[in-house]
């Protein structure tokens, strides 16, 4: 014999067998009938792209988590690194075709040259909308509603929407008579408070460097403790410019969105660079793996590709970490496999009524698998008991003689013997309760 | 502004805007449909794996066109290029786990460095069935009454499964005292039956060398017409073992697969070296870019990585192929985005009611976009006319005022003002039907 193959997989990367899928497949169908809900419709990008365009919006940066490499035609080519560059060159270069403002999700794999570990994949699925070519606020409620339907629909009870807004944080900065190229430090300063304490980022901000003055408002501003109506209330008091926010939270109201789960957190600094309006977080309680969603308003997608301006939302659910927070929190989805009928025969001369009733079932929309070895009945059952397969069609050579079928039902071990004509509706009082 | 990147993408690569995506998806949910009647589970693989695994059943000359590449730490990468070594890899790894017969799908990318034309392309889905872990003939069977059931739901009239058997084939090598090590030779020459003609064949058998009778044994087998039953009586003349074929044409009537559909080809010679049993190939009448799904009984699947026997039957559907056939018969199914109804409203102060009723159609299940900008009546309408939304839902001041909705159909032009708690009785009375 020669040599074998060690059947291994690269680390970060993982085989999904039926069971597995099932839930994955469950998961991600409850994500996207949101979205369809919602009117998204699907869009799809290639996975390999010119390296070019994947690298613009990262530069140098991110080629270091980029698989870039180079066809045999010496063109350099890239794995898709996220969703959102390959949304923005798609609408850029189909900007005439498209409806807007144009909603859409998409649903893919992409690909991280990381170091894998717990929560860190080289390849994993995103499921991203975004709402292009409008200003309207009503566009971050409707983006803040569908997270919440979202979290509701996979079963978390305790998540928080964190909003923010990069306007307010440059009212509020400019209000401390702060100069404009110091706002991108202080924001990753803030950035920071999750992780370290207050006194930190205070040395941080000192660092810039920023007065006592200002750093002790800064400071005040994102540790504000309160709902987000006191909140609101105590920075009306500073001259800060509170209009978005006051206006989002209105039509967050307008889209009954329950307001326990809306947070109003100015210490929210997500990518506060890239976004320009409202910013959104979303965490879960107990959650060990960081943001399980985030997003915002972003004025300009497309300015890689095109001078044609393209302001819009855009959220990106974390699949993979919404699945292992689920695991942890122990509501991932009850599953079973496909087949809800295994029809069993064990010798050929049934063969051909155990065929016409698999058929037939199959035509009448009952997942139908037949066991297709000639094999003794106890075995049969072993192989449905361990695919959760809820029922068994035993077509023996007594039922078939007498043109009926044994029907065992795994789940109770009870069974009967039926005509076959009423196997169908006899199976499909079971399977649609 | 900065230099801007053309948005292009790599040739032989596509983008998918909604509807080409809608249409995509719905022929896809056909099929995996179809696999899911008749108990099939889903399987996942990554689409990056070791080169060395990836490249081990086409080893050098695969290479050309795998996509491979060296990752950051030196390792040897490569984009999926079918999804039957990763099968085989997976099921090797995991043969504790599975239960056998194991029946799984996978419909996922495969890429190919090749020179892009019509029909050949650098990134496509596949969809593949396996049924591994049996010898019995009734999976053979089974598979083709899922090619048959799939080009029937998908809409095509004139398409055959055509069959043939390495086994077979090798009886009647053997009859005609052939010796074995011809036998790949022998294969070649036939599989160019369909490119050239009887004489170019000859020609290339008798550079074998075969004998003149032998020659014209085979050139006869190869023509030889009729219905599948008169096939098998000529044959069974010859010596030749036939009792395969007959046992699966007899499995395939128990299955009830219209006759007329599957076709005993004794030319078919696809991939013969690879099977070691049936062998099937679906063709269109009027296709012009070859097999739309072809498959067989291999022997040994998983012999790359292990010692244990995998035998099985396996089959891809070559969707992409299957997407450009159904548009040139113009089979392509009928489809609309996923917005049912848009909300239109056109003053800020009719938000709340017009959010309200969107808000409650979603719950209700009805796909409902809103309209997220504060724009004149005719502008919306038209933007619904564009995307084929099929209804309007306005809530103008008065109708809010009167708690009334304004539901235009766009389909006839019809409109009607009504109650707004009757709206969504209303609208699913037209989007059930």
């Amino acid at each position: 014999m020669s040599e074998k193959i060690i059947p291994k997989i690269l680390a970060g990367t993982r085989d999904f067998l039926p069971s597995d899928m099932a839930v994955r497949n469950k998961v991600i169908n409850s994500i996207k009938n949101v979205f369809i809900r919602f009117g998204y419709d699907e869009i799809d990008t290639p996975a390999i792209e010119y390296a070019e365009t994947l690298l613009g919006k990262y530069g140098d940066e991110g080629n270091k988590q980029m698989y870039v490499f180079e066809d045999l035609g010496g063109r350099k080519i890239a794995l898709r690194y996220d969703q959102t560059v390959p949304f923005a060159r798609v609408t850029a270069g189909n900007w005439q075709n498209l409806s807007m403002p144009f909603k859409r999700y998409q649903i893919s794999k992409v690909w991280r040259a990381e170091k894998p570990q717990k929560g860190r994949l080289r390849e994993f699925y995103q499921c991203d909308i975004d709402i292009i070519g409008t200003d309207s606020l009503v566009a971050e409620a409707e983006v803040a509603k569908i997270m919440e339907q979202i979290f509701q629909t996979l079963g978390f009870t305790n998540y928080t929407i964190k909003i923010n807004s990069r306007r307010f944080m440059n009212s509020f900065f400019k209000n401390l008579n702060i100069s404009v190229e110091k706002f991108p430090s202080i924001l990753r300063a803030i950035d920071k408070l999750g992780k370290t304490d207050v006194s930190t980022v205070s040395a941080e901000l000192r660092n810039i460097p920023l007065e006592e003055s200002q750093i002790k408002r800064i400071i005040k501003l994102i540790t504000l403790e309160g709902s987000n109506t006191e909140k609101l209330e105590f920075l009306q008091q500073s001259n800060v410019d509170l209009s978005e926010m006051k206006e989002f939270f209105q039509l967050c109201e307008f889209f009954q969105i329950d307001n326990r789960c809306l947070s109003f957190e100015p210490s929210l600094a997500r990518g506060l660079d890239y976004y320009t309006g409202i910013t959104y977080e979303v965490d879960v309680e107990n959650g060990s793996f960081g943001a399980l969603c985030g997003g915002g308003r972003y004025d300009n997608l497309c300015s890689m590709f095109t001078d044609k301006k393209a302001s819009g939302v855009g959220v990106a659910f974390g699949f993979e970490r919404i699945m292992l927070v689920m695991e942890q929190l122990n509501i991932l989805p009850a599953v079973t496999l496909n087949p809800e009928v295994l029809v069993a025969f064990f010798s050929k001369e049934t063969l051909p009524q155990a065929l016409k009733l698999a058929n037939e079932m199959i035509t009448a929309g009952i997942n139908t698998e037949i066991y297709l070895e000639q094999a003794k009945l106890p075995k049969q059952l072993r192989f449905a008991n361990k695919k959760g397969i809820p029922f068994v069609a035993v077509v023996g050579p007594d039922e078939a003689r007498d043109n009926m079928v044994t029907i065992k039902n795994l789940s109770n071990s009870k069974q009967k013997t039926i005509p076959t004509t009423q196997v169908i509706p006899y199976i499909k009082g079971y399977i649609t309760n």
